[in-house]
């Protein structure tokens, strides 16, 4: 049995991945943390607290930080809806998180499960920059960060430069990429690519199942910012497709390691992952970069997870 | 009684403020928590400890961040000597700090003696930082938060416009005055211009006591910096001035709520409290910043510290 | 004799410091060089050729840019009026400037006075920054280059950090600060303390003559803004200031020769003049920053030029 | 008859595209302006005036600025030899330029030939941008500026995040980016993959006449740097393809309008050019990007210039 963290700013996206997870046989999920993002940090505790009780699972769901280390937060309302959740109505609210603080959560799960432990990030990495800066061991311990975040190859879709979660806390994202830590990144350029579904997608994942029709329900809004802001045929689906990675690293095709540093002082180039792919700076790989992956096994995950 | 909390990085004048802070009457201090500074957090840890022992105390001492948030730690064993404490031989090994990190001690601290607990950083503001960012309501529980650092008017130590423990983690220091807390600043242009000790002040104090001695004494290689380097008639005190500040604020002779910044983009200007003195940005002000202070006063603490 | 070129952004105070110069007995003026700065281009070469007329002068103005090299000019119309020279009404229109652009003007002048030329700004330094890149060797043909700019202790008036000649154009500061022209730098610190001038002053200048009169009413809207603003007792008058130093060196009392560099990166810094006065960084001197002057001496030249 | 001015860094590859200019039947060089880049700008001085005298033209070629802006000159001989072409023996000493600045050349330029004058830019952009800060109306009598620099898709030759020529001067690339002067920008993408000739390409070209012998021999450099650190199969040339956009837009497959801005700020992105290709700025094109291009028609180009 593998076991789980996932740092999450709980959206229709990040919902996805969750189920993904929570539906995966040989994964123990340990702990949900929650940071602000996508949504304010209340909004996505609730919707986070929702989705775990649609499966029928009780994992804890944990309170992490509101905000960016050093930034004002920046949200994604415009893309995932008022309430992260595609704005279709859901309950999401008057449900209790566990006890106790995301940080501490995050040190002393890696901890208890040194050697077996995985960490999903498909948030803003305050949280996990925090747990990092207080327990600097923990990047030993745990056995791979796969990290929703960035851009491998190509450009963003907050900035030209940058992808969203690494914009919102880019100085939160330069510790956790300086930390050690065993990080895959699977940046936005993979979603888009890989990871897009359109209309009949969407409409056929939702006669599934009850849960698939909740998958695509919840990505309204996403999908009507797709079709009018990121020029794609349909939504992409950035969390799903970082989860798959972390549940079945054979959703991979090419892969490599490389040096990447994130850019804080630009205003221009803010959060910017920038990946040395010809060994320009001479530093050493600390990130494997997703370069390629494949939509048949990441559809065939998806499809797994809801039926 | 007043609960204090001091944040140090131990080194030769860390030392003396906390001499000063054991023998005040009326204060009680909770927990001693270390940082990586002048000296290394394990040389800090055990100058803090040797120096609480020397003055019969048990107070507990509590690992903290032994690097800054985002920049390599650099040190300034050059101006107080390999060992933090003038290199005059002193047994500064072998002891063993508290069980606990000082994050968390921050945390329950101050929410523990919420309403009566200063708060006195004497070194780089990262372990701060972290309890702040992890626990915002903290900037509200504290009764005053004493800063040695920064500058209030003119130039710096370390660099043209910064003062050392501002520099060495400007990002620290940015969340630390931007948390809400009530910083009282005591930047390094006070302790230069009216805690300053030539070398008669520092042979007559030595004769006081076997506790003025030490005091003096580790200021050995301060002493030839000053003489050398900065051009003082003399070593200035910095963290004795503020603790002087926080336990008896009848040392400020001037003082004025200001909008302080905090320079962290640049490297020129890296660390730079920038104090509007004009209000030419509008901006609230957040932090008191000491403008003048009392020689005599501060000279009459220090001997009542070692009488 | 002398020779001078005064490259200016003709408002209140660059009148008066023109009046200086043009009225002095030992002066050239060759040449007068506008750039936008306190007002748009046109507006202050208007300023300019209108103040030349009226000394009964026929000194050539000529166009320089219009904008600052990198940024959008911000102009201080609200320091100095609409019009830049009080908005009392002056008839500043009509007048045609000299053919030719002030960058070639500058060199060529610079050339052709090699070894006696004095060049005396009191602008934003971007038509002198474009005259150094295309010729480096004017650097060591003028004889001096005084600069009313930055600041040499203390803070600025149009950010905290910052005064408004050089955050205007950064950059253009920059290379000229590093370009080796011998400056002399008197910054605005040293007109708030030595050249600010009350409503009693200004009524007795205004006394003395047609000129001092005129020196004085054009001062207008920067006196209401002093009282408002910069809370001085009375307007201060930077550029003549400069001026009386350009015309007669014994109106500094104090000054220095330090490596200063300008903040170009950072916005909260931006245009900062980092001066160096403990030599913290071993760089070599480029600047004579004036420290200290002499009121009565300035306050004698004001006089002298306007009676 | 289409009259260009050819702005240049003279090196190997740049010599190859002032051949295809002076070879080709329709254009009339009016100068050519040398500036400090992949060698110093005496060298490169001397690499012009041997190509032109190669081609037996009388091409007058003009020095221009040293260095860059605001920052040091970083050269890239370790790519194209001490000499700049290919340290292969050649005689590149002793001719003279021609009397004259490179930026009055170019204001003068453009001016007599406003409506049909090209500009082609295969250097840092130093020169350029200094004429169009004297005098802005150029950008509106260019009939294009071709800029060899940047990169449109992908990563950069001298950093991740830059092409060299932008690298070496961002200050200046920003200015002329945002000057409204018509950019059709041919990055270092666009000769990595369109323009990358092997041995076997190589030895061909050299067998059709001396200039295509002399165009290939001076790559020897370059071609062992190919091989060692940028692992293409062969050397690139850069400027020859910006060179063929300029002679025939026929070599362009793909183009697209889009808004580009250049890093000043950040050490790390220093001179990326940031095409925002889903418009996420909202901000107005400004450069036509040049995306793919034929290979054919810049091979059949080549040819037909040294044959």
């Amino acid at each position: 049995m593998r076991h789980f963290i996932i740092d999450t700013d709980t959206a229709s996206d990040d919902a996805v991945a969750l189920v993904m997870a929570m539906k995966h046989p040989d994964v123990q999920i340990e702990a949900i943390t929650l940071v602000g993002g996508n949504v304010g940090i209340e909004q996505g505790l609730q919707n986070a607290l929702y989705t775990v009780e649609l499966c029928g699972e009780s994992i804890p769901v944990y309170r992490g930080l509101a905000q960016p280390m050093l930034r004002p937060l920046q949200m994604a309302q415009h893309v995932h809806g008022v309430d992260g959740m595609g704005d279709i109505g859901l309950p999401l609210s008057g449900r209790t998180p566990a006890e106790g603080h995301a940080v501490p959560v995050l040190i002393d799960t890696i901890n208890k499960f040194a050697g077996n432990i995985t960490l999903v990030t498909l948030a803003p990495l305050t949280n996990v920059a925090l747990a990092l800066l207080q327990d600097p061991s923990l990047a030993s311990k745990v056995t791979e960060c796969i990290v929703m975040g960035g851009i491998g190859q190509g450009y963003g879709n907050i900035t030209p430069a940058a992808e969203f979660n690494i914009w919102v806390d880019p100085e939160a994202a330069k510790i956790v990429f300086e930390s050690g830590i065993p990080i895959t990144m699977v940046g936005w350029d993979i979603s888009r690519t890989y990871a897009t579904l359109n209309q009949a997608d969407a409409a056929q994942l939702s006669q599934v199942s009850d849960l698939g029709k909740f998958c695509m329900d919840i990505q309204k809004t996403v999908m009507e910012f797709a079709l009018e802001r990121t020029k794609l045929d349909g939504f992409d689906l950035p969390d799903p497709i970082a989860m798959a990675v972390a549940l079945d690293r054979s959703v991979i095709t090419v892969s490599k390691k490389l040096y990447v540093d994130v850019e804080i002082h630009s205003e221009l180039c803010r959060g910017q992952t920038v990946v040395d792919h010809l060994s320009a700076t001479g530093k050493t790989a600390n990130v494997e970069v997703v370069l390629e992956a494949s939509r048949e096994r990441f559809m065939e995950m998806l499809y797994d997870a809801v039926k």
